[in-house]
């Protein structure tokens, strides 16, 4: 029995639709009775696709319909589509001319997983970090009400209810109704985050589906007197005057939204594609700014994803007809470097009530879930709020607590203030465990955690540490509970290297790093910082079988770093290889050259290996290194160039 | 006649209390019907302090009835209150044992002029960025839940109207319901930010006046099944319950708070303190998050500061008597560096239709004010939500514009990932106007603004350049209209140096400094960037008195850099200084040591001048520079100093 709810009759009778459909404007040349033949083949695509070629599945189900409503009432690309995060967007790919190319989706080379600009115009703004899409989609409109010749253009943000939850999305709608545009916002409530969606938003949004009868009675009352042409759009006054008087006439019932001066329709069931396409052609030439709020489901055509959103948010390849995930067996294998973290932080938690756990969204991406199952009362999923999941956890210091703070490397850069003022200016003791730090891969551009190094560095009393083993991980874990300031950890995506990982743990020493290969007599040193080192051994030791020898150096921590290992290494070698998975300007090996320089050391050549200054796309984690020049073969022919 | 109303009859009769009150302790024996003689004296303490000794004079005069009422009904510094932003904040130290000291006020060893954790323990969390206090005591007060001994300690949080409408203090609010807690949050409404308030939530909150009857209702009819023994606070379900029931029952009305789950209080009378202290007591022992609404009236109690708050909110030396404010003429002189790039604002805006303007809450503070006069369609004034006006500029700039965003450098902090995502990837074309870079002087530590240069060197694509005269200003923004992707253009607080400074606008050529002092064959270089070139030139001034040349280099790019004349002046120089005004991890220091060592000329000595890994805190922008070594007398040392 196939698992897959989308085999539709139309589909499999007639001709296929999507293959024609190159653009949005052969879409909107269907009749209105077809639109749900195309998403029932948008949906067979995605699950063909994905099946194979592994990326976010639950989302872009939910949002078929969707997308295919929008491309068929707005004249896209002309008509703008802002989509927050960008999760939901294959079937908007596959909508803009992106078929052929589909089964490239998050390769080297192929479509990015987001919407990207530089991929195509109906990508029109970057996504891939939540919570944007209101902010830039009302420059956007705000920019067409400023160009005579663009004031008919539409732009519509589509943003989900998790989402809409973070603080940059609400600076955006307090700001939408400051100045004159026609912003439509997409709600699409799907009830879900990647995880449980959290906060008091969310709650608020569930119970308004109460509200929807006095809304639908709103909406008639509105299109009622606009048929008989009592108001029209030319005469705003009028409208909102009219609008004033039904709200106080009926109950003086109003939402979150309504008080922020934006008209609120819905909710509405997002999966009734005719009914979307009558509600979006009905609002679509109102005036002023407008939430529509439809209910999704997540996962929507797929049984096993309906039933488990958060496994199937981005669930690797499986079998499209039964469902099946097709996971590699894990026996013996190391561990992710999350679980470590994970585990870790409960071990700590076990042994010391002062230890908290937070994360901003991601419980599982973090396996910060572990500490929320056995110490609710002790770990906190935020939502999407880096800044207040480290503002929180400052506060939580500084009344006696151990927080750690488990964020994604490039979401952390949401909260950069928030740990300058308010964590590191008052020294507090606040543990940032930087997870997906470095080249991610498949997810791209957006998501690498290229910046943590740089951005941490000129934070003065800030500690930076990444751990080449699991043991050191636990280490540096357990070493933060003896420090009185702030301690950030980076490790990256991906899995660790030793099956036997539960070490016991100690305390080390700050700012203490170590030769980890050869005997400090080779010309060569490779100082290293992360699980980089591990490639740094692997490069040595290829180099030995070309017969050259490097010293290779695990320097634990960029800051404060060992300045006493520099001065030996650089007084006992005639080149160093910094290597760092991470941007080179502001890192490893900034931090090297400064401190080599600073004590003398300037003539010794240092050769920077890490992310140049440079843009880095999707692909896998190996392809990605080598094409920045830090792969292994590099670090080899660094090692083995002759000395000048 | 005087202009100040706080000459309390009471006051005068008899002894002074306020140099009693060593502590809130000594407050909280006074009887009640004394307080508002303690507010009287604050008032006049406040006004006799400012007038000689600058500071932020209307937020701290409208909040004096409610920090005396904090102050007596709260235990404090076992109870916690925190502050947001710190603006209002004088009544409260003077409370908390910094009578003597209050003198000192933002100046060097005094001090700080917002609540600091280093300075008192009353001081219970860092403030100077707005909406962080919801989040940070949210923290403490869950983590006094989770400590036995610390439940029944308090926690207040006070936001003003401005702060509580950015993403941060929603991100707290949405966050607030999560977990058990007994937060109260105190929303002084003063209908005024440092500038005018925007927004849709400022407007709502007007609004919110006329729910007040409801809400006392509400209170009334809780106190009574209270006091009657109908309910109590243990058995909080009931409460709940009747509080569901009691909003259905009248009329359904709900505001935003409510929808957050927060129980809402108010809005009252800020300055009514019999019914402040009585409210308060009423509400402080309940269980659950609360939030009480208060109405107050900025510089209350000085008619000038009344009449005139935005003018007050820092008003600089004053007669105390009449409020005349004392300003040094200003005719012939410079012009202050954010009226440069506010005059050529305009001037660039006459010229191009796709120039726009934006500004988080400071219009005044950054001279935007003018562009929002003259072209109020293309001009914005977000509200203190730094994230959501870059991501908006990207909106504008992919939607054909040219934004030029103007926020101070340590609060564009808050938007770091909103320039890397919404703006650098991308390679929108929008331009940073970065004020207040540097040290900024009496407003410390929070304030300064350090971090740019680094925080923006590691994004890729990213132009960095600062102006060292006006001249330069005004060209550096011409130049952006030219560029094909953004630019941060950062210039300093205080006053540029050319009385004659509307010259005309010529694009220069991007990453290119040139020699300004000098004929290239000194031995000495001194490579600066930004206004400290003009300190540059009088130390190479001051040095030739000693008999030692230099040579001077305006690089005035930071990124690109200009690798040809580092070439240049490395192969013709034996020692080379950099000088910048901001941190040397990761500035100009850094950037040049990168350069050097990648082009082989790693020996030459590079001594960096700016602000080392360590904070600075409060004083005169001169005394600070020296206290970090680079004062015009620290650079002629190192002109000077013999070569090795």
């Amino acid at each position: 029995m196939t698992k897959t709810s989308v085999d539709n009759p139309q589909a499999a009778s007639g001709e296929p639709l999507l293959p024609a459909i190159q653009s949005p404007a052969d879409l909107r040349k269907l009749p209105a009775d077809r639109l749900e033949t195309v998403a029932a083949e948008l949906r067979q695509k995605i699950i063909e696709t994905l099946s194979v070629n592994p990326g976010h599945f639950a989302s872009s189900m939910g949002a078929v319909e969707l997308t295919v409503a929008l491309h068929y009432v707005f004249n896209t690309p002309d008509d703008r589509i802002v989509w927050d995060v960008g999760h939901q967007a294959y079937a908007h790919k596959l909508l803009t001319g992106r078929q052929e190319r589909f089964s490239t989706l998050r390769t080297l080379g192929g479509l990015s997983g987001f919407p990207n600009p530089m991929e195509s115009p109906y990508d029109t703004f970057m996504a891939g970090h939540a919570s944007n899409s209101i902010s830039a989609a009302l420059g956007m409109a705000i920019a067409d009400r400023n160009t005579p010749e663009n004031r008919d253009r539409k732009t519509v943000a589509v943003i989900g209810d998790a989402s809409i939850s973070g603080g940059l999305a609400f600076e955006g709608l307090n700001n939408v109704s400051n100045n004159p545009n026609n912003l439509l916002i997409i709600l699409n409530d799907n009830d879900m985050s990647i995880d449980d969606n959290v906060g008091a938003l969310h709650r608020y949004l569930t119970e308004l589906t109460t509200s929807a009868g006095y809304n639908r009675w709103r909406f008639k009352t509105y299109n009622f007197f606009k048929r008989h042409g009592l108001i029209n759009e030319n005469r705003r006054g009028l409208l909102l005057r009219l609008n004033n008087s039904l709200k106080a006439f009926i109950s003086q019932r109003q939402n979150i939204f309504e008080g922020l001066n934006i008209r609120y329709f819905g909710p509405i069931d997002g999966h009734d594609l005719p009914r979307l396409v009558r509600v979006l052609n009905e609002i679509k030439d109102m005036e002023g700014p407008r939430i529509l709020h439809i209910r999704t489901v997540k996962g929507k055509g797929f049984e096993e994803a309906e039933k488990n959103p958060t496994t199937w948010h981005a669930p690797g390849k499986f079998d499209p007809e039964t469902g099946e995930r097709l996971k590699k067996p894990t026996e013996g294998e190391p561990p992710l470097w999350q679980q470590v973290f994970g585990n870790t932080l409960v071990e700590l938690a076990d042994q010391d009530e002062r230890v908290m756990g937070i994360t901003a969204a991601m419980p599982s991406g973090t396996s910060m879930n572990l500490m929320l199952k056995k110490y609710p009362a002790r770990a906190f999923d935020v939502g999407i709020s880096e800044g207040h999941a480290v503002t929180f956890a400052g506060g939580l210091a500084s009344a006696g607590k151990r927080p750690f703070v488990a964020i994604y490397s490039s979401f952390l850069q949401r909260a950069y203030d928030n740990i300058i003022h308010d964590v590191a200016i008052a020294g507090l003791p606040v543990t940032f465990c930087i997870d997906r730090a470095g080249i991610v891969g498949e997810d791209g551009v957006t998501h690498h955690g290229l910046f943590d190094l740089a951005y941490l560095s000129c934070i003065p009393g800030m500690r930076i540490a990444s751990p080449r083993t699991e043991e050191a991980l636990r280490n540096l874990m357990r070493t933060s509970l003896e420090l009185d300031g702030p301690l950030a950890i980076r490790y990256p995506r991906g899995k660790a290297t030793t099956p036997d990982w539960k070490t016991p743990m100690r305390p080390i020493e700050v700012g203490k790093g170590e030769r980890i290969a050869g005997d400090g007599t080779a010309d060569v040193a490779v100082l290293s910082i992360g699980p980089e080192g591990n490639d740094a051994l692997k490069a040595a030791e290829l180099a030995i079988e070309q017969g050259v020898k490097a010293d290779v150096y695990d320097m634990v921590w960029l800051k404060p770093i060992d300045g006493e290992l520099l001065r030996e290494v650089a007084s006992t070698h005639k080149r160093i290889i910094t290597l760092e998975d991470g941007s080179t300007t502001g890192g490893l090996g900034a931090a090297v050259t400064r401190s080599l320089t600073e004590n003398g050391f300037g003539t010794i050549p240092v050769v920077r290996l890490g992310v140049g200054d440079k843009w880095v796309h999707q692909g896998t984690v190996e392809q990605l290194k080598k094409l920045c020049g830090y792969g292994v073969a590099d670090i080899v022919a660094q090692i083995t160039r002759p000395l000048q």
